[in-house]
């Protein structure tokens, strides 16, 4: 018996096969418990089930990192991250996405981090295609206030518009469905209700669906901790019937 | 004159006796007003306080920590938790208890630390009993739903009740109203009102009085700023009044 | 064309002056458009608006690095502090006002770093001028409750009035205006609209002007990330109409 929203059978420990260790050894030796909630549910259950797949886990992963600054827990993502199939440029174009939406001191630590998984594996900063050819080309400031006399309560907006919306939004490096992965995850890791009914609107209008969004949820109650989790999926029920 | 629940005119700068030294000595060389807040206020005063013992401080004190990454400060509270009485086990189980919580990646790092401390005290880790004969086995997935047919927005529901409140609050290393101040500091930590809310009723119900809640959330002031401790003192009003 | 609250037009890529470099060189190598954004963006553009000064924008800055415990980025910004015309005594000071508000654990490990930058200065622990001979002093308890018999609930309160409100903030070491800036900072980058709410209130009464608040919002969205900046502006916008 095994069900696809519960929590499987398989590896309990009444007749438990020898379990892969995803877990450090020095967890199994200190908090076994802990390990084996590790193995068995996070990793051996939560990171297989099937609505998202390793690619959409990672971003989600990476994405919750960088905005709680977990980076001991950030080289292994980043490297999971192109196992499962994230280019290096998807990879860059994560962490700048991130420098909007966590704050710049979460992207510039983990630009570091990122920059050591890179040449671990060899890759080089050409193999980056992130051209700077588009970069603030759509942030041109419109000419509705050519005199700058708009109310200084209105520049947060104008910059949402212009350079979040026109043009990070814009970029092509990254898809816009998994733009919107990474920014709900990190809205989730920050405990950002209202930005995130916003942004699961966005994400649904880029593709995801309402099955994704949940799951995105349970993925990262192991990241966030179960109060984020539960706060998030109760804002994905209102977005998805709306 | 000395107040059980204001600032005490002992150690006093008019008269004042050589205070132990608590905070660290930089902190008395570079910032001598912190030092004295932390020597007399935080330790001399807010640590005394008789509502809460020391052992229950401290499960609150490293809880707060862990949720908040502050692992500098968590070295020194974990040899404060075994000196104030907690079992290695319990801090095993706390960590443990916190991954649910504060999220892995916050108790994987936390492990490092404890096993670091445990280490320079010869803690074995034959000695602690943290038997996984018991672990996931109130995981078993129901029948309600032997197909996976439920919809996949309860998924995190269904975790909740089986992995989270089934299994891991039925593990006997940490009695249920430790594991209650455990939970509750966490979610003080992370702003977690709606939570919160929830788990003080948890709390009374496992033997924490209303006494004892205020009091955690006085003692929190000091490890996670003020405004989280007065939601949460405001959260606590409602939760002892209902 | 140039507009004051919007994205200049200066430093575009079509014709693109040579940037003084502030992002570290990693950044650039690694993440070119994340560089560009730093330089021409977040360095060149938002630190340069003239609605609050350098001083002003060191402070805010500080106190968000501090309580979102961004450490690594924490040294340079002391040392941008410093030259942007902050005394240690005033640094200090900031750090010592948030332990209150952000929590113990985030000013001692800031403690560390600032000792590190001062002494990189050769700023000694004597030309720093902050007397122990005041603190402490307002925090005398008062004669309503000589034995301790007030509600257990209301502690919390009573730590507020005297310790926090009757004490630190009476310190002369920064001015209010700047205590207020410092809190204003911390509290947006905590989320914690609440007691933000309040703060902004007492920033105005300290001589902040609502310009000044908006602009520290829009200042904090590239330390903290968008979402905590949109909310802090729409607590402002209603704090500045009552």
């Amino acid at each position: 018996m095994n069900s696809a929203d519960g929590v499987s059978t398989k590896d309990k420990p009444q007749a438990r096969e020898p379990a892969p260790r995803v877990a450090p050894l020095e967890v199994h030796a200190s908090a076994p418990a802990l390990g084996w909630y590790s193995d068995t549910v996070h990793f051996g259950e939560i990171w297989e089930r099937p609505i998202l797949d390793k690619r959409q886990r990672s971003i989600v992963t990476v994405a919750a990192l960088i905005a709680r600054s977990h980076y001991a827990q950030l080289t292994g993502h980043f490297n999971r991250a192109l196992k499962h199939g994230l280019t290096p440029t998807e990879v860059v174009e994560v962490v700048t996405h991130l420098a909007f939406y966590a704050g710049w001191p979460c992207a510039i630590s983990a630009v570091r981090v990122m920059q050591e998984v890179f040449n671990s594996h060899q890759i080089l900063a050409e193999t980056v295609n992130q051209s700077l050819s588009r970069v603030g080309l759509a942030a041109e400031p419109s000419d509705a206030d050519p005199d700058g006399l708009a109310p200084r309560c209105a520049a947060l907006d104008e910059y949402t518009d212009r350079l979040v919306d026109g043009d990070l939004w814009k970029r092509t490096e990254l898809l816009p469905k998994c733009r919107s992965l990474a920014t709900i995850a990190c809205l989730v890791a920050q405990g950002e209700v209202e930005m995130l009914r916003k942004e699961a609107v966005r994400g649904m209008q880029n593709g995801l669906s309402a099955d994704e969004l949940y799951e995105a949820g349970l993925h990262l109650a192991f990241y966030v901790g179960w109060a984020k989790a539960e706060r998030a999926v109760s804002v994905f029920r209102r977005a998805a019937i709306s």
